[in-house]
């Protein structure tokens, strides 16, 4: 569990234009491949992962013609052509994102933490007590001031008690309950829906060049891994997030995993470079994130042998999103930053690089073909 | 660290004969896929992953025409058929494989233990006040006797002293060197050719049936890390095992990440289908034990909602292997072998359904076409 940290997110899994855009997105990944139908696919997934057949569209439509878009194409290109001696075998193409402010906004708080406020309101009818109990009664009162007087201390209180002490399973369809109600506060749109879409053309992009996209997140695992595969196309065994310590307990002989009240992993910062080294055991030749937590994966990745890339999503944008950056409590953005302009990592200034972000918006001057 | 399993392996992953057959077996890992070749090749793949072109040639030439073969085979087919109501999306054919004694010998002793003893007595030039100080003494002496009376508590500070305190990429190196050296104390032959034949054609086959093999395994899995590719085609984010807390450190800029002397996962018995939900998010439906440290792996497996696969390689076969079970202090199969028997579990009995059990055993009469 990331404290410093939280996520939340919430929405419809079932809501169907981002759904059906998601799985046209990521390709293949959930239906079953059956006889003539399977094999054309398969002819046309081929086609396309071979590098003798550029794909003639627009990988990145949501992208301006800016340097952003041209340094990720450029990068593609040079570990994706055999001839050329920054050739990286496809199993090695390991791309990793963060998901707060990365993949999904994470303004006015981490979706996670939203998520952990409204269980607590759900759970209050069987905890009678919290309502006299900080900061529990904070978070059942709206009270913002009080909430905010509890701190980090307050905070890792209300996680542990809607993360911890209940198995897998059960963790899960919380959050799948509540991922089919909850809105956003300021759009009113579903939390799934608020994820960028020049980020979602580059994870396909990159899938459809031999790439492995990997979430690596401080967002808490289990949580993440609810909505991955169908936002994003991203396995529940790629992604990577804070965890808790479990246990495996069996009872009248029907086995289950306990959730237990122990942060076993903190996936910020330093916690980064050490899961995907744990995890993954590959070092990533491509890293996107948008904040300071996101440093050392980007320093770990800017390491490698081999070609690399850095890149930094920057909330410039105040009018179609956030503007935030080195002052910002909310994914802030100062070290990472300065080491970005140092070391000439791609920034991608949201503001003008990218021509659309959510995919609810109008797309009447979208995919110009 | 798995410190009631220690696990160690040594042999040459340059030996030709072994790492050739490995490849051949594991199909297009390593090789980059360009132009013509590729595309036949991806074709052929194609071919190959389509039921309607069932393959002819037996998958399993290792094995004679038991129930074992015949229960693995049946499944396959069963979660690989279209059209079988026990079918089984390609993305969730996750199988599981322990090691020491499933995929490789563990005999006369784990043999990631043996890598430790042989790193102690390379570093004794480094710790003179080994030379007087258990269990250092015993293992530099050769003194078994000691090592015995040294217990659990003396393995362990063997362990640290040759896994922890140093950083992932000098731990790896220190493997592959031993690797290429170490050979086996009864049968002479580097370890790495000690694996199961009929094992590797079940990874094989799997893969090509659209299964990702995972080795969830007691040894380390940095250890696990170095040869599970090369010798089965499982690749490092395939390998999962027992761990040690990591850091991150940046020295004069140069990242890199430190093995501590704090274990941070024990990957046997309970905590095998904790790492199992921990990296994979996904009930495997496939699993391959051999010994009661692999009971919890099986029966998370059982219990999943679908078609599974629970098998239990039995070492019954002193002449060609090893034979033990309920007495055994390595490798003890006691409480898994009479829930496999009770539950209908797949028993391979090694002596009765291995046609041949390592690679280098003469092949005269094997592969009958």
């Amino acid at each position: 569990m990331n404290t410093s940290k939280p996520v939340a997110m919430g929405a419809s899994l079932l809501a169907n234009d981002l759904g059906e855009q998601a799985r046209s997105l990521r390709g293949c990944y959930k239906r079953p491949l059956t006889g003539n139908r399977a094999f054309t696919k398969a002819l046309t997934a081929l086609l396309f992962a071979l590098p003798l057949f550029a794909q003639a569209a627009d990988p990145l439509p949501s992208w301006n013609d800016g340097p952003a878009k041209k340094s990720i194409i450029e990068f593609v290109q040079t570990v994706t052509a055999p001839n050329n001696k920054g050739f990286v075998q496809p199993e090695a193409r390991i791309a990793v994102f963060d998901n707060d402010g990365t993949l999904w906004s994470e303004q006015p708080g981490y979706f996670e933490e939203l998520f952990a406020f409204d269980e607590i309101k759900r759970m209050a009818a069987q905890h009678p007590e919290w309502k006299d109990q900080q900061p529990f009664k904070a978070v059942i009162e709206n009270d913002h001031k009080a909430l905010a007087e509890g701190g980090m201390e307050g905070l890792l209180k209300i996680f542990m008690a809607t993360h911890a002490g209940l198995t897998t399973d059960e963790f899960r369809d919380n959050v799948q309950r509540w991922l089919s109600t909850a809105r956003h506060p300021t759009t009113g749109k579903p939390y799934t829906e608020m994820v960028y879409k020049p980020m979602l053309e580059v994870l396909d992009y990159l899938r459809g060049q031999g790439f492995t996209p990997y979430m690596v997140s401080g967002g808490d695992t289990g949580f993440m891994r609810v909505f991955a595969e169908e936002v994003y196309g991203i396995p529940p065994e790629h992604v990577i997030g804070s965890t808790f310590v479990t246990e495996y307990q069996l009872k009248d002989g029907k086995p289950s995993i306990l959730r237990t009240a122990k942060i076993a992993h903190n996936d910020d910062g330093p916690g980064k470079p050490v899961s995907i080294d744990s995890v993954i055991g590959r070092r990533p030749i491509l890293a996107f994130g948008n904040s300071d937590g996101d440093l050392q994966m980007l320093q770990w990745t800017a390491a490698g042998a081999g070609p690399h890339f850095m890149g930094l999503v920057h909330h410039t944008d105040a009018k179609r999103e956030w503007a935030y950056d080195k002052d910002s409590k909310i994914g802030r953005l100062d070290k990472a930053l300065d080491e970005a302009k140092k070391q000439d990592w791609t920034i991608v200034d949201m503001a003008t690089e990218w021509r659309q972000i959510y995919p609810f918006e109008s797309t009447g001057t979208q995919h110009p073909q």
